[in-house]
């Protein structure tokens, strides 16, 4: 049985481990200010390229963006999000359960455009009875698998600039996004362009822990309060510190979501070419939707391990396939090669 | 330097670190159901000899008691906690930012009391102009290092249950209570007397992981909503599994917990009968308060680390001592050694 | 200049001032347990025919959505309503203020059906990750002057109890519902077939006042704590009771209602059997939704207040017309003369 | 049987009714923006002496106090207030509600002083473990009575700029506080060493309403949203703007006050005088707080209404008598008169 459901069902990179026994000995403050915890902010900061950023560490995504919504919100600010936005669908309501309505858009691609924030801002005229919407929420790979680039990100904040919204990027797969083909957005772009941003490290070879990262330190006071208020200030925050030093020396993430990346592509490409299979989304990271016919789905889904993104119709459904970084050669051939057959008995 | 300020300095045990590397490979659910989580729940609902409890994992102490008390109390509803208890003092309002009250009473010792309790109950009899009291949160070992006996924990009980009060218990230093001398208090007992309990396990040889113990299964309906929700469940939950299997096989976490209480104890002897060293409280789990001249503090703030609890007059303050599973012997005996040299200096 | 904006915009009967005057030298206990509320839940009981339902007073109709929500929904639960419930539009976020999404639905004539409640709940079958839907909040009448019938109520009704799903009914125009052509739903049946209720005072004769009615008494425990919690208790409560008492004496507040609705209906059959005018909806209580021509409408939007609802396209929108209890018969006879005037310039 | 319980038991002064039925008919804006609202708070701004100030109105003293907390704290702050201050005993866990701790300190008269503030600030200096202090609130009149005075205020005032807590002062009963004996304080110096404050109605002639008063425009940004979101947005909000007019008009909100005041004083002199009754506190405002034998209260209990505050010993209580703009001469008469028997008794 392969499995192609989700990118956290192993463990971490080797490397983590490696380092966590090799530092488990030494004595450290707690709380966040430890050695390896410093040293990986100031590496980020470098990454990132803004010295004026400041740099955290959450457990999880859903947490870290709890978190920053909740530093930079007011009671009666909300947030704008695509439908499809992870703060809407799949955090069983962490945002509100701190305060905050989320705004929602429609989008095809998971992507937020400036044309949605208006109309959306134009559904909040009618002070005091609306929320005042205050923040845009995109994420980066998006829940559909696709990335913005530099012109895309550029506009929204200059759209966010102009009407006084802050951006937030959820990069719980931003590895994916900046590793697309056709991605031209940097880390700095992203410094530069968001008011803060987050970096997935528990789907990209981590074994949990989010950082999170403040481009202009002002927002950041007293963030360190937050966390310890929210839950999220680990004791042992050398946890933290020892991943994101590892993943980051060397640009080990990078490499990771590279490879994540290229299984998914080289699955795709098989797909379309030797199945003729459509997609629901152009495959560009490591979540691709082919579209099957729901019989194959249902003999597939006897050995393997995926989502059933959408029902289309009584013939077809869009399924999800999640590559990782461990994902191996051999399980992509080996569904390939069903995939194929299933395509020939068929014909 | 040696570290006597927290049991949290240094990493965690080495064969939970080796047990992540062997189950590393395996692919594994995520979200709290993977085999490791759920085979440690079953080893705990074991050890607590209660086949009705539900379990959990939280990262830390803080998320832990806020998560209980979300779980448990309505809007209208508070805790009660005498002054020192962490959830008061020590959690940056985490309790109030999920909406309770938490009615605080006076204590010597850091333990509740039932007439605490029944004052604090008839302080709140205004309704509908005052929270309505429906939780007692205690420590154990409290946050004085002290600890509850059979008797005192079954009187609280046995008085919450007369005033319909829950009972919770935040067992971050349970193994240290559970193995001071003079303790006779069973995991069996405090399932059947508290509604729901917590393990430490950041303090006690784990990385980050706390279980939670729901000893009647209706309290816990949907309590893994209420983990997404506050951002504490990980997807990679298997960190937490994989660590309390290793802690809870073979009694690992007793036997950690009496060696840093041994320590703390150690300490304590040659500090009373070498020195005549008074206590703020008679040392009985791995955090001592020694009542030492200003001026030892002052020299020993030099090359030790701990907390100076409380300034009692301009001769003297009462410190905090804590050791941990770690602290070695030769730690103990260099201080004992110093504290005897300032003794002698000052005869 | 005549009024078509809202309900809300003249003060109350005169006979509420009138009662006010009458009693106010009475000493009185304050905090809800006044003579005058007491008799006024008595009243409301008796007219609800339901001996077991316990009857509170809030302000306003966000402070009664806000509170009945609160007293109902734990944490991780959520609410659904159709897109255009007032609690999800025009609240300012209260429900997610106090942590609670609102799950949304779409519908044409602003009443929810279970049909859309199952595409809910159907959407929130990935527990953890999703808010539990728990609650159902519809308006009666609704936010586009739409109302229930008996069948449509018991079947919603009927639904929930199989999905363990509250009802709770807003009445913010429960009066208008009720005295609708067609309707054939009585307080008795709303008390059956919902677990709460609100009645609006405000907007139908009152100064301000909305009665909360739960219909079984285990639901209303501690309501008082959680009304003085959120601010909404009033220290001379005898204000509401002696708005209730005087609304409810006599129905005078059914009759207020029918003669706001038969000034709207009034209107919209000038409206469509002399001007050939279309509706968004077609028109049954105090809120009407006629669909004018942009350029009448820059006409009339200066001498006249109302709300325009909808831009249709280039030429048409649809207007909100609002009558209240004391609309007066010149007023209306004076827009449909002027709109009788736009049409024959336009022939 | 007459009243001193408390100073809500009556209606309202008849001047409000009289101007409520004047101005019934007139046609309004609603939502805080009807004409008497705009003119009374013009009126409260002359009378405060600040065109800078920004006001708002809400129904009830814990509605204003958690909207004034909720808009000007942040998440992990918190606000610092007695231990008898009515946000921290008698608000049923509002302000927690909406997220915020209360610090707080002891004092014998009910006043907060710059070293108590100082004290709670070092309790607090453990970041990020705890809340940080952020503002101060204070009840002029007391919840004991007492009052601030100019010097008292300035002293906090400057304390508090020195490090940056907000002044709130809980103006419930400021009327009586502004015209008691030895008071130096005006209103224009309340808004000079204020950051917000508010002046109480409901318990001064009103029938419902506190003016909120932000001294600085910027900490007032869209507050009316806040009203909205927390349910305190009337939609007719005539009902304060006229009742602020009335009693601001001519001061009536001061001679009211004073009437209660004097009330007061002449039941408490006749009990210094000529019973030699000792008391709690001091008597300047209009609540008092004789010690009496117990006896006496219980036999007074049977004929009167009063609260029993503090019972002291075997023998003693100290009893709260509160009096209000409509307590009549005869009341006070013939309760000194029944203690004056109950003495000769004694004697």
């Amino acid at each position: 049985m392969y499995n192609l459901k989700n990118d956290y069902s192993n463990g971490c990179h080797p490397s983590i481990l490696k380092r966590l026994i090799d530092t488990n000995d030494t004595s450290q403050e707690g709380y966040g200010v430890d050695e390896y915890s410093k040293e990986a902010k100031q590496l980020l900061m470098a990454k990132v390229g803004n010295p004026k950023a400041k740099v955290f560490f959450a457990s999880g995504g859903t947490q870290a963006n709890l978190l920053v919504i909740a530093a930079l919100l007011k009671s009666h600010e909300a947030v704008i999000s695509v439908k499809t936005g992870h703060i809407s669908c799949h955090e069983a309501g962490a945002i509100e359960s701190i305060g905050h309505k989320i705004i929602t858009v429609d989008s095809e691609d998971g992507k937020l455009k400036p044309s949605s924030i208006e109309e959306a801002l134009k559904r909040h005229d009618l002070s005091p009875h609306v929320v005042k919407p205050k923040m845009i929420y995109i994420s980066n790979a998006t829940e559909l698998g696709t990335f913005y680039t530099r012109k895309e990100l550029r506009q929204l904040s200059q759209f966010c600039k102009v009407h006084e919204l802050f951006v937030f990027m959820d990069g719980a797969r931003l590895g994916n996004a900046l590793r697309a083909k056709g991605n031209d957005l940097s880390m700095n772009d992203i410094s530069t362009w968001t008011d803060v941003f987050s970096i997935g490290g528990t789907k990209n070879g981590g074994l949990l822990g989010e950082a999170i990262i403040f481009n202009q330190a002002g927002l950041a006071v007293d963030f360190d309060i937050l966390l310890k208020q929210k839950g999220a200030l680990l004791s042992k925050s050398r946890v933290f510190g020892v991943q994101f030093l590892e993943l980051f020396k060397d640009d080990l993430y990078f490499s990771l979501a590279e490879k994540a990346n290229h299984m998914a592509i080289k699955l795709a490409k098989a797909l379309q070419n030797e199945i003729g299979c459509p997609f629901l989304m152009e495959p560009t990271t490591n979540q691709i939707f082919p579209i099957l016919p729901n019989e194959w789905v249902r003999i597939l889904e006897q050995n393997q391990r995926f989502h059933v993104w959408k029902t289309l119709d009584d013939q077809y459904s869009a399924v999800r396939m999640m590559t990782s970084w461990n994902t191996q050669d051999g399980e992509i051939d080996l569904l390939i090669k069903e995939l194929k057959e299933y395509n020939n008995d068929n014909e």
